[in-house]
């Protein structure tokens, strides 16, 4: 999938190498569309790849500046923010519905996806990005012990809320769309940082789990993840385990 | 500009009533559009308005459940999430440009000033949302620090970079879009939460003070402003001042 085959679908992903972090949302969406897309960052240094292509994607690409990575190029076009790019490639893509007010359900779902991820980063940043995860103990341990007793289960209840009303099999009824791609990852991502705290959580919500299960084995996602492409979570991305943030 | 005209326009906001919050992005695109909004927890308690109205909007609206206010209803579609929302009434009303791209380039920005919120909202609750301030004090003053001293002056460089690119008068060049308008509450917002931090960096964002004052004398903005539906900043909202968060 990381050879374009045609102008139109020219799709370059400019993303940190070495974590999934937020690329990886936007790279389910090409994998489950089945399009090629070209991931800059991961390829050799000697090719045009490394962290620096992302640091020159920021400074010197044409068109809207982006604050932060992901960066999706598209010829002339050039966008930023997750869930933005996840909305745009889905309705490329039929990864999202048809109408302006199905779209904007699909991308609330999305961007709900969105600020999960953002409070996960919390939990080990409470203070500043730019500081180390250990200069930051102390405030990380009272965060990460709020997001698991009381904003994890919320967000956990709210998509099985939304897949009650939907009932299922995908988030907004019968297709899936952009917005439960997302949530797999979430959910992988929330199983890999806080595997006791997820799996206390998730007891309550059997409908969410089945539609991770659902989305994982979509066959070009189930490909997706065995294949190298696939990045593990790792203890410099989004999702972090920490013994210390997911006690017993 | 609270009397719906017709049932095509008949919008109905549920945002938390005493403080502008999330809700007041949505509203200044009704009010730059000039379209009329039911602002439902405005209303009196016996008129069905009060936080009880949101608690119920959130608990038992028809069509997809809200993971939190500002929710917008437009007859049978209900959509929350404040970038969503202002985008779609962007989009019907022109405040956003006409093609995907270009609809995508506004998000992009939209969802920047998301951010910047979000992390507004953390300088003063970096543990929990469900602590009052005073109990997570040391850690929002070591937050409201790296805000004050990092992030703040890259936000702001973000949007007067932005200008710089599109030449202005307006984020995207020569049509003023939801964005403008968010951008404008953000300004205000970090003026009141941080008088003084926001004076250091802005000084060395010329651009985009100037949107700020171009987007609060457009007509309707500044008819808006003057009015009394509009809500000063308190110590209940998003933007909050706190001396001790914003020294010398």
């Amino acid at each position: 999938m990381h050879t374009p085959s045609s102008a139109a679908d020219h799709y370059e992903l400019y993303y940190w190498p070495g974590i999934p972090g937020r690329g990886e949302f936007v790279r389910l969406v090409c994998e489950d569309a089945g399009v090629p897309y070209l991931d800059v960052a991961r390829r050799p240094v000697e090719d045009g790849g490394g962290e620096q292509a992302v640091v020159r994607a920021l400074e010197s690409l044409p068109g809207l500046p982006a604050f932060a990575p992901p960066i999706l190029r598209v010829g002339e076009l050039v966008i930023a923010q997750t869930a933005n790019i996840c909305r745009f490639l889905g309705e490329r893509h039929d990864l999202a519905p048809g109408t302006d007010g199905g779209r904007a359900e699909a991308m609330q779902l999305q961007l709900t996806v969105t600020d999960l991820v953002a409070e996960v980063h919390d939990t080990h940043h409470p203070i500043a990005v730019s500081q180390y995860y250990e200069d930051q103990k102390p405030a990380a341990k009272l965060r990460a012990a709020a997001f698991r007793d009381e904003r994890l289960p919320k967000f956990l209840g709210y998509f099985e809320r939304v897949l009650q009303r939907s009932g299922g099999p995908w988030l907004l009824g019968d297709a899936c769309c952009h917005a439960d791609l997302s949530v797999l990852q979430a959910l992988l991502g929330l199983a890999y940082a806080f595997p006791r705290a997820f799996a206390r959580a998730s007891a309550a919500t059997p409908k969410l789990l089945g539609l991770r299960d659902r989305v994982a084995a979509r066959p070009r996602i189930a490909a997706y993840l065995a294949s190298p492409r696939r990045q593990a979570f790792n203890e410099y991305g989004i999702f972090r385990h920490y013994p210390e943030l997911d006690p017993a």
